[in-house]
């Protein structure tokens, strides 16, 4: 992609609004804007990362034996009626009456209308377990939206639903996601730490929260030297962490539970078992905040130049700068590196080099090659890789062979 | 993906509520379910489809220059009444209060939304032309939602915008986008034809819609033999039809515009041009219904037994069919073709021949595969072209020699 064709609208200055880095990255490097409280378009520097995430996080639930559905946005109000939740979750339900003066709702979760296509698509215990996500956009109308996409009210959910033959099934399942998850983080650069955690409105007696390690976090952790399990069961409360673990601040980027036949038996499912009697299936919900997560590893990942992303989530993996466009030779160079490297973003633009590099910085793309008019002559480039700023001088067969 | 791992609800019947034939397909095929008014779930198998389309048209868009962003469902009133729009829309516009009272709306469209963004990140005329596109859901509060996915609530369109420095750049633009729409539509397997038309509440002085040839659809089209342009600048009419054109019916699956200034003026927007002067850019917008084109598809391609997918758009290429699964034979042929073939979906479950048969039908997939343990204990299975219904004893090898 080309620079001079491309919608990259950086912003100098720290924008006024934003408190914390993520949200002032994001603004700055031109990947979101936003367009209501709580709102964000998500320009195209933006949607690619915020795509990468979505189809790690689909990869790893496919490799599980999840299936992938999509439900709408818009749901009617009997299912949340049915279980009790309607009038239970209260002003973050965003509630609308349409033409026809029906009740409906923009979801935010699916537990009901998921357990409402279960209960009409699957009638025999050989239909399960059955394990079902969709990454669909959510709305919960946060009194307070804050802090970019991290606190946004219309956000990018992952939510998988599990249904199982009995409890020990269903916390099979359950062990399933989790492993999944980590999978997905650290595919993505991250050190999630799952930590035991409170159900609250969704219910049930088994829950994890799956963390990112970040100065900026909103959440107390307790840990121990090489983030393994043997914190993880403990309750985030620094009196029951167990002696010796270390404490830092995490962003919840998951969430997920177990809550047996809480929906199940509210809306009445019932599959027939092997000898003829009934069953009510065992749930467990799963939840990634996949929007939340370009604002989280932001967080987690960026110096005081922009941001630096890791290399599975970045947005083109080089950033290639003509210094001089124009010059023969930079020309010639440029136009060789980008027709080779496939996921290249290309700075063809008139403008000083300062300017170039600080773009780049801010953008954080993994690494950085920058032609200049005297070294294009003799055929070396300018290869730096942003996450430990190192440069060095190498011919253009080395960069590419660095990079491809 | 093995059938009895999948949620693959099939109805025997013709569900009572649908009346024509994709609507009718798409149930009993459990490709989606209603949730409500015009509102549908998209199951594991019509999801796959609604993501190939998405895909070609994403592709096609990315082609012309087209860059994607992602613009959100819920968009502030303001916008819209500083278009002069929002009172003008009427009630197929969902309008939503939020707890804070502020007044927002479930997106039927995006003109005002995307000229925001084009005003608050473009100032010069180096960054014209200027092509953007987001493939989003969007709501229209229809009267009367009918037909399934066809005339839906809640759907799924790419719409694409753009903004150039003058009239005859703008028409330009406007031929490429039409010029895309042809190939996007070709690539799914279907005859489109554009038909010159009228502008409506989207305003400007040039408009085509594209139509699908299918025998239910809702327009009268005129044609000539070869479904060339010839036609196409003809606004569809009998009376200005050229002398020898055919009738058929047509599904509109697509509309562009040019409307000029009729929004960057109402929104007051300005780039500085070459000699410094102010210049007002001249826009269109260009639509396509992703989640219509899977209905539309399916009129135009099915027959009494099922839908009949071309090989493009496919949920899966090859419909595998194990007859007695237990047999050795059976299993080990089955094992190695589900292995080979990546785009596979395998019905590994008891039942009776004729039910998988028809189930296969049903759903339509390009090629099955039947291994039965007759012709199993000779290597040999039963290869089965959906679309002209040739059926063919050959070997594994020549089975995967065909659909790989």
């Amino acid at each position: 992609m080309k620079l001079s064709q491309y919608l990259l609208p950086i912003i100098k200055e720290n924008p006024a609004e934003a408190q914390i880095a993520s949200h002032r990255l994001m603004l700055r490097a031109g990947m979101v804007r936003q367009l209501g409280a709580g709102i964000y378009n998500w320009l195209p520097l933006g949607l690619r990362v915020l795509k990468k995430i979505e189809q790690i996080v689909r990869e790893e639930m496919d490799a599980i034996g999840s299936l992938e559905l999509l439900m709408p946005t818009m749901q009617p109000a009997e299912l949340w009626q049915e279980s009790g939740r309607y009038e239970a979750y209260g002003k973050e339900m965003l509630r609308i009456v349409d033409r026809s003066e029906r009740q409906m709702l923009f979801g935010p979760t699916a537990e009901e209308v998921v357990t409402d296509i279960f209960r009409t698509s699957c009638k025999s215990y050989k239909d399960l377990p059955k394990m079902l996500y969709n990454i669909q956009w959510k709305f919960r109308d946060e009194v307070r939206p804050r802090f970019g996409v991290m606190r946004g009210r219309e956000f990018l959910m992952k939510d998988a639903y599990s249904f199982d033959i009995s409890e020990e099934a269903a916390k099979e399942t359950y062990w399933k996601y989790h492993g999944a998850y980590l999978k997905a983080f650290e595919r993505m650069g991250l050190k999630a730490v799952p930590v035991r955690a409170n159900t609250g409105p969704i219910g049930g007696d088994l829950s994890h929260e799956f963390h990112i390690v970040a100065k900026t976090g909103e959440s107390a952790l307790y840990y121990n030297d090489d983030f393994s399990y043997a914190m993880a069961d403990e309750m985030h409360d620094p009196k029951t962490a167990p002696a010796g673990f270390k404490e830092a601040r995490g962003i919840e980027v998951g969430h997920i539970f177990y809550f047996g036949d809480k929906y199940s038996k509210a809306m009445k499912v019932k599959v027939q078992g092997p000898d003829g009697k009934e069953i009510v299936p065992m749930m467990g919900s799963y939840g990634i905040g996949v929007s939340r997560l370009v604002g989280a590893i932001i967080e987690a990942s960026h110096d005081e130049n922009g941001i630096i992303w890791p290399e599975a989530v970045a947005p083109f993996k080089v950033g290639l700068i003509n210094i001089k466009p124009g010059d023969a030779a930079c020309d010639k160079i440029c136009g060789e590196i980008y027709g080779k490297v496939d996921s290249c973003l290309y700075d063809d633009r008139d403008g000083s080099a300062g300017a170039k590099f600080a773009t780049m910085d801010l953008i954080g793309l993994p690494w950085q090659i920058a032609v200049g008019p005297r070294s294009a002559a003799n055929g070396m480039v300018e290869l730096k890789n942003r996450r430990n700023g190192e440069k060095v001088e190498v011919s253009v067969e080395a960069a590419l062979g660095k990079v491809i």
